[in-house]
């Protein structure tokens, strides 16, 4: 099994390559929770309860957008969890418009899984 | 009973204005559990079992350390955690030095109090 920091440093590298459905789809637990702040423009609930619902709302969300100028600041371990610092430009795919967007992610692991994301944003 | 945003809200005014002491002795639950991703350079360990053991090591770290120039973003509430992105710098106290610094702080709240701490950095 992988250590904590070999899995956040393969996640966080991903990610980076925006390739976030295949981090998702490598270490995701089956019942991974994945919480945002709000629910989405599309309507999607805050809280995402398992692969299944939480992959739903990530395809969903990057069918109108798209991630741009991805920084990544980390990743940060502390006990069973790691966290980054996400800095990108989201560029809505119908219009084109440019979003500014910076988010802290947490991710806590379990047995070489991510049992729970959470999102933190204003 | 404050509500989350508002415990937010008030605990980043709190440390903005160097208050971390009083911030701590306001929130903070009796069975908190303070997370740092390592030991302290004093011996501390990273997990911090209960408010008086996490108290003592706040203040044993204010003994030799002073935070100025500090920035904080947030609060960013998501679900039952507020997450601070801090930004300071470190001044030994013994020798004056200054040491620029960024952390991520998340805290989750239950029946308004600080039940986890948790810092990531590098």
């Amino acid at each position: 099994m992988q250590s904590l920091a070999d899995i956040a440093s393969d996640y966080a590298a991903l990610l980076a390559k925006g390739e976030a459905l295949a981090a998702a789809e490598k270490y995701w637990a089956s019942d991974i929770i994945a919480f945002e702040p709000a629910k989405s423009e599309a309507g999607d609930p805050a809280i995402a309860m398992g692969k299944p619902a939480a992959i739903a709302r990530l395809t969903r969300w990057l069918e109108t957008n798209a991630m741009s100028e991805l920084l990544i600041d980390g990743p940060f371990v502390t006990g069973d969890q790691f966290a980054l610092f996400i800095d990108m430009e989201i560029v809505r795919r119908a219009t084109g418009e440019r979003q500014p967007f910076s988010e802290i992610a947490t991710y806590t692991v379990r047995e070489g899984q991510i049992v729970e994301e959470r999102f933190f944003y204003g």
